[in-house]
Parts: structure tokens; C-alpha cells; sequence
């Protein structure tokens, strides 16, 4: 049975060794044991897809997510068409790659209109159910901190997401949860609680007590003041079972061996959450 | 009667002319036609509270509100005891000054657990209302963005600042709006509607697309994407019909001659706001 303290359900996400190829990633996570993976697009392109795919199968590791879909508001229709289609490409690609989530990052608004960039959102995701159901691929809505409602998303809160997965009520729609983003919202534990059942991915990380900088701010776990354990318990007893990723934007890490950073997470992983 | 477009309800926030000292912030409200001024303690401090006071009302001008209050969560009691002492000291400053408003930024909590130092905001908060009534102060609790949610306030949504409201049931409680603060909330308008007369203050800035940084991030209104017209206007409807503070902290406008950023506030007030 898996217990807090094995590495069974942890997951590299590969933005957190950013200068690593695909390939010296899955080198990496065989060397220290996680058995687990989540892509970047951008980076499985560079590699090739199926030379990825083939990559992880032999090394026998599992791909949690690919990131990323999502981006969906634009001015103009044309434009809003084509980022669909992107997503469709997303979509295609994390089947080949055999993950069962996309992770979407909603996008943000192209002008002061916030909320009909939410209802592009919307609409752009209902376009894409059937897409998904024909692929198998489940659709993971990502709220991210408010902090990037400007230039990344329109969904700022886990409540945002989860409304959405209801209104949807499609069993490929669901939520992806990060610590990073959630962990300030007083209503934090009820939206968990809300979203068991269509909970697909948890991502982990910290926050330091002043934020050196919005995107690239972000901690090795314990090195900031996010009550971890509590949110993973929380999102355990909603009755998520899958990958814990730890995804880092983070200079310093970055230009870390990544040896380095994946003993280092793996201690700090069985520490603190 | 005030329309949208004269300066009766424009104030200057001291923070936004920052090098600026009381006396070159009230001469410089008189010569914009400024008719407000939110004060800071420090700055009151260093000029003197009875000198800003006599210069303030000679100059026909008045105090929208002070700066501020709050700062709540500690480890120790006796720390706990110290500020709300320091918040009786600047209940009776707001007094002297002769303003309505203390402005309350709640502070961060001491450690991991943010619902221990949410409960030690609202602790604090009900001991300062008799102080408060007894010198004819309202307390405005101001929540603070979420990524100020780890140094600077746990309050960070509106609905959670209307919920304390709420709690007190007391005349001299109410929030303070700032549109950087909680412009990206989904659930804005209906926070708005729910501050109905508790509003005690509105303040005014912009978030550029991307932001530069958390604290000193904040632009000058026009210079963003805040929908402020659209915030304004609900918050009018709700039936505040107090002073608009111009809230910016920003290293190149506090580098900028105070009367060029007063003569750009006004016009841009009068176009955005």
C-alpha cells in the first residue's frame, strides 16, 4: 500500500530541470528512483514524440501529464480557432506519448475584459470534449494564482475550475491542483473536497515568504511556508490516488545539477509532503 | 452633485508621491486641486501629528483616510498585545488627524498554519472596536492580493474581509476596495454588492499585463488592464460615495516631480475612473 514515505507516486515535472533534455530527464529519474514524469510540449518536440514515447517505455517509467493546452481567449475568432487547433495537436500528442492528462493553463484575457475571456475559456473547452473523449485524454484545468490573471489565466481560483467541471459534466473535464497557486485561498480545503472524483493531478512546491518574483519565485518544498503535508492530506482524502509532480520555476534550481535537485526533492518529497 | 467627472472625490495617497513630505503633499494637492489626502503614520510622524493636522486644515483639505493599521498575527501573546497597542496609538492619530478611516493591512502569519493567524486577525480586531467607538474611528479592513498572502496579509479575498464585517455587526467596521488587490476575482461584483454600506474606502491604481513585481508592480491608471470604470461603477452603485484614492507604489512615479504625477493622476482619473 502506498504510504507517505515511498516515492511511488511522486513525479518529476520536467519544467523543474529545465536545462535537461527528455532524454537526460528520464536518465535522471531512473537514477533516483521516481518513477514518474511530466512533459513539456516544447521539450518532447526537441527529442521527437515517438522517440520520447520509446525513451520512457523502455525505461519503464510512466508520463503523469503533458504540459501544456489551454491559452484560449484571443481578439478575434480566427485566432481563438487556431489555438483550438493547437490543443487538438496537444491532445494527439499526449495519447502517443500514453499520459492520461493535458494540463490546461487557461490563458489570459487580450484585452480588460475579463470576464468574456472567461467565457472563451469555456467555450474553447466544450469544443474540445469530443476531441478528448476520441483520444482518451482527460482535460486538467489548472487555476493558477491570481498573481498571473494579466498574462497566463483567467482562472485564478480552484473554485473557478471546479464550477466549470460541473457545468461540463463530462467525465474527461477535471482539475489540476498546485500548491503554489491555491495554498492562500481561505477556502482552499472545501474545493478540494469539492473536486474529489475529478481531481487529475497535484503539483507541488513552495513559497517563500516574500516572493523574489511571480513566475520564477517558486521553492524547493520546505523552503517556504505552504503546510503541505496538510493540503496532500487534504487532496488524499478527496480521494486522489495519482502522480504528486513537482513542478519548480526557479533560476537557482535551473542552474542546479539535476541530480542534485532530484535528491534533494526526493528528500524534501518523503519530508514535508 | 459629484459626477464622473470632477475632482471632488479624488484623493492623493501619500504613498504615491512618495519622497514627498506632508507639507509638499498638501502644497501639492492645493495646486492640482486635489481635495483629499490619505496620510501615513510615518510620514505624519516626521512632520508631527499637531503640525500635519493645522497644515491640513488650513489648507482646506481633508484626510480620506490614514495609513495604517493592522498587522495583526504574532507568535507570542505578548507580541499580540504589543501591536494591538500600537493599534490603539493609531486609532487616536486617525483621530487628531480628524479622518473617519484607519486602514487596516492585517498582516502575514508567524509560521505554516494561516487559518491560526486568520483567527488572531479577527481576535485582534474585536478587541480594537471599543477603541474605535470611543474615538469615532472605522476600522477598513483591506484585503490584500493573494501574493501578499505569505508577508504581508492573510486577508486576501474580499469575501473574506465582508465575512469579518459581517461577524462584528458593528458600525465602526467596514473594508476598504483596492482594485489591485481584487480586481481578478470572479466574484467581484458580488462582493462589491455584499460591502453595501461598510465600504470605507476605494483606492485606485493599475496592474500592467505582466507585473513587474508584487509589491512596487502597480502602475498608474490607464497604464493597465483593470476594468476601473466598470469597478468604480459598482462600487458607486453599492453606495459609496466617499473619496477615491490614488494608491501607487512604483519606483519610476516615485522618481517622477510629485506635481507631473499629480497633473497625469488627475487627467487619467478623470478618463479611467
Amino acid at each position: 500500500m502506498e504510504s507517505l514515505h515511498d516515492l511511488s507516486r511522486l513525479s518529476l515535472n520536467q519544467i523543474t530541470t529545465n536545462s535537461w533534455s527528455v532524454r537526460e530527464a528520464v536518465e535522471g529519474c531512473v537514477r533516483a528512483g521516481i518513477p514518474s514524469l511530466g512533459l513539456w510540449r516544447d521539450k518532447v518536440r526537441e527529442y521527437g514524440l515517438a522517440n520520447s514515447k520509446r525513451l520512457i517505455t523502455d525505461a519503464g517509467l510512466t508520463v503523469s501529464s503533458l504540459c501544456r493546452g489551454g491559452w484560449f481567449p484571443a481578439s478575434t475568432l480566427a485566432e481563438r480557432r487556431a489555438r483550438i487547433d493547437d490543443n487538438r495537436r496537444a491532445i494527439e500528442e499526449a495519447a502517443e506519448l500514453g499520459t492520461q492528462t493535458l494540463v490546461l493553463v487557461c490563458g489570459p484575457a487580450p484585452d480588460r475584459n475579463i470576464a468574456a475571456a472567461r467565457s472563451m475559456v469555456e467555450e474553447a473547452i466544450s469544443i474540445l470534449i469530443p476531441d478528448a473523449l476520441a483520444y482518451g485524454i482527460k482535460l486538467g484545468i489548472e487555476p493558477l494564482h491570481p498573481m498571473f490573471a494579466g498574462d497566463r489565466s483567467v482562472i485564478v481560483m480552484l473554485a473557478q475550475a471546479n464550477q466549470l467541471v460541473e457545468r461540463f459534466q463530462s467525465e474527461v473535464v477535471g482539475v489540476v491542483i498546485d500548491v503554489y497557486h491555491v495554498w492562500w485561498d481561505p477556502d482552499v480545503v472545501t474545493q478540494i473536497q469539492r473536486a474529489a472524483g475529478h481531481i487529475l493531478g497535484f503539483h507541488v512546491s513552495d513559497w517563500p515568504i516574500s516572493l523574489p518574483d511571480t513566475l520564477m519565485g517558486r521553492g524547493m518544498m520546505g523552503d517556504g511556508i505552504i503546510d503541505l503535508r496538510h493540503l496532500r492530506t487534504q487532496v488524499d482524502a478527496a480521494g486522489y490516488t495519482g502522480p504528486i509532480e513537482v513542478e519548480i520555476f526557479n533560476r537557482t534550481i535551473w542552474d542546479t545539477p539535476g541530480d542534485i535537485t532530484l535528491a534533494l526533492m526526493t528528500q524534501r518529497y518523503l519530508e514535508y509532503v
